[in-house]
């Protein structure tokens, strides 16, 4: 039995993250997060960029130093308008390992694509009235 | 240069969904909304076992029924209260497609999660200090 799919622009979207045990360890705000802090060598200015707040960036950063075990960001003192922030080699190497499995996601998020496009033209049975 | 990436519970997790033009077409969400209104023949039923309001059910149904262009649920005169709900084949045909997705989904993700562990023993090069 033949069923029709809606036509046009449809798209596979999709996200993905790396959770510890209590909560989300790494995802795409954070990285993005760690990687202007590298740019700015600022939280201020990193959460700037993004809209975001001093606190919401301090707290993200802190969920992520504290389960990793080791600091991903270390700032220096003098604080919130001082002392400026670097990234760790541990800051420095959660970028690297998560953008590659993010370009793998998005890769396998353009395959799910073609696959939705081949079964939109398959006759699937139903169990449906005939 | 090696360094080290959290031990223990960490976990790859994700989520996908179809998008219109303008919208969400189909996600997990709607999905379930739609298996349950055939399970309980009611869209009232359905959106109750899901913790979920009548209102809120609905305007995910006529998102999907305007997306799509064919129904996806028709809902029996008497409203509300009164004559029920059924899957239209556009609709069973919903299910199953996303359905086949979200397998390959689940899949994709766990070899994601074999990357993942594989990373964090590779040596990594990272630009940092030395």
């Amino acid at each position: 039995m033949e069923h029709s799919f809606p036509e046009g622009d449809f798209h596979v979207r999709g996200r993905f993250w790396i959770s510890g045990p209590d909560e989300t360890f790494l995802g795409y705000g954070r990285v993005v997060l760690l990687e202007r802090i590298k740019e700015y060598g600022s939280i201020t200015k990193a959460a700037k960029s993004m809209s975001m707040s001093y606190r919401h960036a301090w707290e993200l950063i802190e969920s992520m130093n504290l389960q990793h075990g080791k600091p991903l960001v270390i700032s220096a003192v003098g604080g919130r308008g001082g002392g400026g922030a670097r990234l760790t080699t541990e800051g420095e190497r959660a970028i690297i390992i998560f953008r590659q499995l993010h370009d793998r996601f998005k890769d396998f998020l353009k395959d799910l694509e073609s696959e939705l496009a081949s079964l939109k033209k398959q006759r699937i049975r139903t169990g449906g009235p005939r």
